[in-house]
């Protein structure tokens, strides 16, 4: 054997590890590329982007979840693939199209289990986190969505079809004892688990109001609340609903994006009544709290999205106004808020803001930037 | 040549990077070993030490904070030595000691200062975090105590001596704007900041009741709240009272250790009034929420601290007891609430129990272990 050969095969053998640096990954991210099926690997420290992954298939309304140890981001995209990327190697270590159409996933608590909800055939699958091997399947009478971890290897999900909410426990084994919740009202579109894992909260398309259910109660039961949110009589296509991740909460109130008006609403986070309106600039998408719920930023629905507002939560003020751009579709704070990475779609870049001053301080191309999603979310509860 | 031989020299050529596989760091955390003057770095995944840095002095009463990237933990010792180690390399990477006695530090929430709290000479001292640079003394009249991070590069802490809080602003600058607050009471010993970044609540020693300010109001005042919190006539040396860090935010409610009594409080935290009180084994030292605020968990002072108690936030019944074994100093809980590591440092270990079914799960030896620290407090303010 010659001496290339050896480095050769040397070279093969080692490159896994030498092919990438030593680097912690707190303060990475992943930024979803909607239109060239990729993800752009960033580093906050850096403000730059230090690798791309492609080959993810539709990733129009993608999401992601990450594994407890911040290495791997499962990637749900729009036509049923769930794709498993390590972000320290940045390439795709696993990938499964587990349905014709799906929309949205979750991580259990203890980072093992990886559930996945479907449009077609309907229900949720859930797969092995190491393996991607499918380890059980939950049938359900129609779209399953609004799918949510909550504490104690459990996930939630409603069912568009047939107006119920699901509770999949898998604490036992992964033969999960299942709940139903029937007539939590008409036509579950999305929904919500407040940041510590308590409360489930489904929006509705068939009626004005939302349902709320008390995940720590010996007997989960749905209870309306919110009465007058909803489009009430407005005609409206089901994706001109605010996703329901837009919500905030912001120290004890709640922020959310009014439907079909000009505003955003304040509602007390222990009531979950209403509390007060701010008008803002147009139909806002996303209302999110930076960390600590100091500020709310919110983006607002086309044709107006080219604009980006700051809200006091103490005053309900809007204190100061950007324009990053056409197309501003997704937000995303540092984990303790000191920066707001913005995606501006239609110019192919990513905008850092100086929270404080609202002044950006960096920028970043990508290829049609949708969401931004920061490792810190590994360690919250409900996403 | 061998296919031995060829594995050989691979291993051989590789070893640089081999020596140190490609790690994650969201699930890595560091263990005090106060008597040794030693950290334990721990992998929550792997239920594993998988290194040990020595070297870094007195380590009794030890804290420590991490990096935003999760790379370094900057360790604060008792002997004013300021420590940064690589948790990757599992190397110091830095090392001053900066004053006689100190007690306690802080990172600014965007990772580029850290700041220590000293005893002798007083006042607090910060540093470049990339380098140790010394860049500003912040002279105070006396004891500095109570440091915590605010948002907006800001620092708080307060004065034993001279009945003081002061506000550290950076926001600018490394040249910091100083706001002294006066008269906030008689002899504060240690302070909090709430998980939002918005309440420091100091505790006083020299009277009963502790100390508010509101760090998001334009004036920030002094407010008493809790007037019968406190030792009374009680004669008591100041170790006898308990960290305010031991104070822990369950949903809306605070819950604290009672002193001298055998007790634990829990404070509406949203008006800061006593509602309740709780029963327990004995003096109890942490109250410490599990991520999402289900239950609190409780240890103990000597000698009644071979014993862990867990109470439900809801009915604030005990439902729970363990005995992990003589000197619980410690505990912390995995990110999303899975799992509770629990030092016992009489019997050298801490102990790893599963939170649902609160059975031990692991075991990792360690030399008298204190403090334990996982790498996800990267991403939360007030610490």
């Amino acid at each position: 054997m010659t001496r290339l050969a050896v480095l050769l095969l040397c070279s093969a053998l080692a490159s896994p590890a030498l092919a990438q640096e030593l680097r912690a990954t707190g303060d990475l991210g992943v930024v979803v590329e909607r239109a060239t099926g990729s993800v752009l690997i960033v580093d906050q420290s850096e403000h730059a982007a230090i690798g791309r992954v492609e080959g993810l298939g539709d990733l129009s309304h993608a999401s992601l979840v990450f594994s407890p140890d911040e290495r791997f981001a499962f990637v749900f995209g729009r036509d049923g693939g769930l794709t498993k990327v390590d972000i320290l190697t940045q390439k795709i270590v696993g990938r499964v199209v587990q349905s014709g159409n799906s929309i949205g996933g979750a991580i259990s608590d203890d980072g093992k289990l990886v559930a996945v909800a479907n449009y077609e055939p309907g229900g949720v699958n859930v797969f092995d986190a190491d393996t991607l091997e499918q380890v059980a399947s939950i049938p359900a009478g129609g779209k399953a969505l609004g799918l949510e971890d909550a504490a104690g290897r459990k996930f939630v999900f409603s069912v568009w079809d047939t107006n119920e909410t699901k509770i999949v426990d898998f604490s036992g084994s992964n033969d999960p004892v299942i709940t139903t919740l029937s007539d939590i009202g008409e036509n579950p579109y999305d929904a919500l688990v407040t940041d510590d894992g308590r409360t489930y909260i489904a929006g509705l398309f068939g009626e004005d109001g939302l349902t709320a259910i008390d995940l720590w109660a010996d007997t989960p039961e749905a209870r309306r609340i919110l009465p007058h949110y909803g489009r009430g009589a407005e005609e409206m296509p089901v994706y001109k609903m605010p996703h329901l991740e837009g919500w905030a909460k912001a120290g004890d109130q709640i922020v959310l994006p009014a439907i079909h008006h000009h505003e955003v609403l304040w509602v007390d986070a222990r009531t979950l009544e209403e509390t007060g309106r701010t008008e803002v600039h147009s139909q806002p998408v996303f209302a999110m709290a930076r960390p600590g719920g100091r500020q709310v930023w919110v983006n607002f629905a086309h044709p107006d999205n080219d604009t980006v507002q700051v809200i006091d939560t103490m005053s309900h003020e809007i204190i100061g106004e950007m324009k990053p751009g056409p197309a501003v579709l997704h937000m995303e704070f540092t984990s303790r808020g000191t920066e707001a990475w913005v995606s501006v779609r239609d110019e192919n870049k990513v905008v850092i803001y100086d929270t404080t001053t609202l002044e950006p301080i960096g920028e970043i191309a990508a290829e049609s930037p949708s969401g931004i999603f920061f490792t810190a979310r590994a360690h919250r509860l409900g996403l």
